[in-house]
């Protein structure tokens, strides 16, 4: 007896239907946030007992995501499984997949795009323009390619947050390479970041969410703030827009692809990578578009109709990160009085626990005029600090 | 050591801060959704051990709202309490709140509100336009007063959800009133019913939503649908306003004061009744309106600064009511059809089992353009069905 009538999973009754997440951090919050609306029961596990969805899931438990027996015990209590981090185990996954469990994104997917040398050697694959690249085994491997640098080596697997990558500028860099493997990839001369994150569901529909801009911390290596939509002409936009649809109907996902890619100074756009899951440059969603792309989630991995992305307003979103210096219990610095700017929305991720650029929270800005909107991002940027005192 | 600096009650503090809700229905539902943005912990007490909440609150327990020493346990479980109905045991609240508990909305405007005798009394005290009243002990007490039909009967306390309430047309008609105490009322020969919800924090700011025209069902005397903004002109507007905002000025309430009004054939607008907390009334909020009622009734508890209240777009409002005939498990029909209908939103409560005319859902539609959203509210009402089978 379903609870929802028509192409809806059938299995997903009003008693029985359950969806599993693999993570339990701010994603995970966010996708648990909009399932409010839906009634879906959404049980959890992440390795550590404190993370943000502890107290909110219908039913949260500790564990690796990265062990065989963990992950397989945990996909098969429920009906549907998910991620909100790709670092899990995909053995696991494929063989709940070949028992016929519902796991979106699919296994292959986040094989794929677990592993960064995978990833490129996909886009080339499939004619995607991505900046040239070699894949490396080791330190010693990065020390041939000389004339290729200045270049970025990037860890193939485990990367995350900014961790994983050095710039190699040129042959005395090798030293910072890792001594593991990677791919070394050209550094591309870019004037802007952007990103466009596509929601596909199972009848292969897809929608994208308009054009983003993200400017990253100079050192950090992290999403520093973003702007919605990004300020770029309609030619270029079409081509992300463009790039990111191919990029995801190549790989056939099922869930969200968050499309990261360069626009080149000559105005070329590059994929640089993809996250297959609710991403950093999509949390000013929640207030700012018709639908959130937490919510698009849910519709592409339960085949539902996609929503509706259009933006309401042009927005803003600056992440919180753990000032420098602080390690200890989070205190939020200037909250009530980003509180009271208007079209300002702090968001907080309930982490315990502060440290240096730790992604503490976010906060959306919106605005429907340009100019007020970046005197906003300024005044938020210079109020808000996450310290421990 | 305050996890928000500022005049936020110095006691919150990121490990040991905590909110308890009397009620976990609906209400406490969107309250939880609203509490994830600020990673607010909340605590949830509900007689129903299957009530919405029951999955989602950081603690969860069944106990009586009514009863004295539970309700007085609860309350000092936590640093501040606040309702979501306003049927609780109100000796425990006043008893918390002279130990130095924050208790809001205050324990004398729950009081007050309980009873529609005080309730009306308050109006007439406090110069705010009402209908004629004149206030019953009982049935018989209803029979004397055949001069001042046709009135609407209405039992003082625990009248819920259109229960409690009986037109009187004529003497015919004296058997169907309470024999309880209650308030005989003047029919009003109405065009339309309005609500203005309030927000009031302990700074005494105050900040209303805008007015909403809401349309009942003709016998079960429930919301069936909302238009927001109401269709009236700015004359009328700003007396709703004047009167919403100085209804919540004379009880001093610190939360959410949900002013409900008939405007009169004559162009007169008279209180009907208040609730002190979220209302059904201002659900849209959560998609249309800047700030929602419920992170408003956030704002206003914690004493923080109140939200922007204006609305991006023209919405209706949709209550998805048990169908007639059906009692049992519930089961959506048309939900997927209704999510493929651009700027439709539905909300889903969760209640294991429908019943005819139970509160178990609302959609909530977007338009810029009014015909569209009336187009778009009968399609909506056409093919969603709450039904058990």
């Amino acid at each position: 007896m379903p609870i929802f009538a028509g192409r809806f999973n059938t299995r997903m009754t009003a008693t029985t239907s359950s969806i599993g997440i693999l993570g339990g951090g701010q994603l995970g919050l966010m996708l648990l946030q909009a399932a409010i609306d839906w009634n879906l029961r959404i049980h959890i596990i992440d390795p550590d007992a404190e993370a943000p969805c502890r107290h909110l899931a219908t039913s949260f438990r500790q564990g690796s995501l990265t062990d065989y027996d963990t992950v397989y015990q945990f996909g098969q209590s429920v009906d549907v499984l998910t991620i909100e981090i790709e670092k899990v185990n995909v053995d696991a996954l494929e063989a709940l997949e070949r028992e016929g469990k519902k796991v979106y994104p699919q296994p292959a997917v986040i094989r794929t795009i677990q592993d960064k040398g995978l990833q490129k050697q996909f886009f080339r694959n499939h004619n995607l323009p991505t900046a040239d690249f070699i894949l490396t085994d080791n330190r010693e491997d990065v020390a041939r390619y000389t004339e290729f640098l200045p270049a970025f080596h990037k860890l193939g697997r485990d990367g995350y947050d900014g961790r994983g990558v050095q710039r190699i500028a040129s042959a005395d860099d090798v030293g910072k390479a890792f001594d593991a493997p990677g791919v070394l990839e050209k550094a591309v001369d870019f004037a802007k970041e952007l990103a466009v994150i596509v929601g596909r569901n199972e009848q292969g529909e897809l929608m994208t969410f308009p054009t983003v801009e993200m400017v990253f911390h100079p050192e950090h290596n992290l999403v520093e703030y973003l702007f919605a939509p990004a300020e770029i002409n309609e030619a270029i936009d079409r081509q992300a827009q463009d790039i990111a649809r191919r990029t995801a109907e190549a790989f056939g996902i099922v869930g969200l692809l968050a499309v990261e890619m360069f626009l080149t100074k000559d105005g070329e756009v590059l994929v640089n990578e993809v996250a297959p899951r609710p991403h950093n440059s999509g949390h000013h969603t929640i207030r700012a578009n018709v639908t959130s792309q937490y919510e698009q989630h849910w519709r592409a991995i339960l085949n539902l109709p996609l929503g509706d992305t259009t933006a309401y307003q042009p927005a803003a979103m600056v992440n919180l990160l753990g000032a420098p210096g602080h390690t200890g219990p989070a205190r939020y610095e200037g909250f009530e009085q980003i509180l009271s700017m208007p079209g300002v929305f702090p968001f907080l991720y309930g982490k315990a626990v502060t440290k240096p650029f730790r992604k503490m929270g976010h906060v959306t800005v919106m605005d429907t005029d340009l100019e007020r909107l970046r005197q906003k991002v300024a005044e938020v940027k210079q109020r808000v600090r996450v310290v421990s005192n």
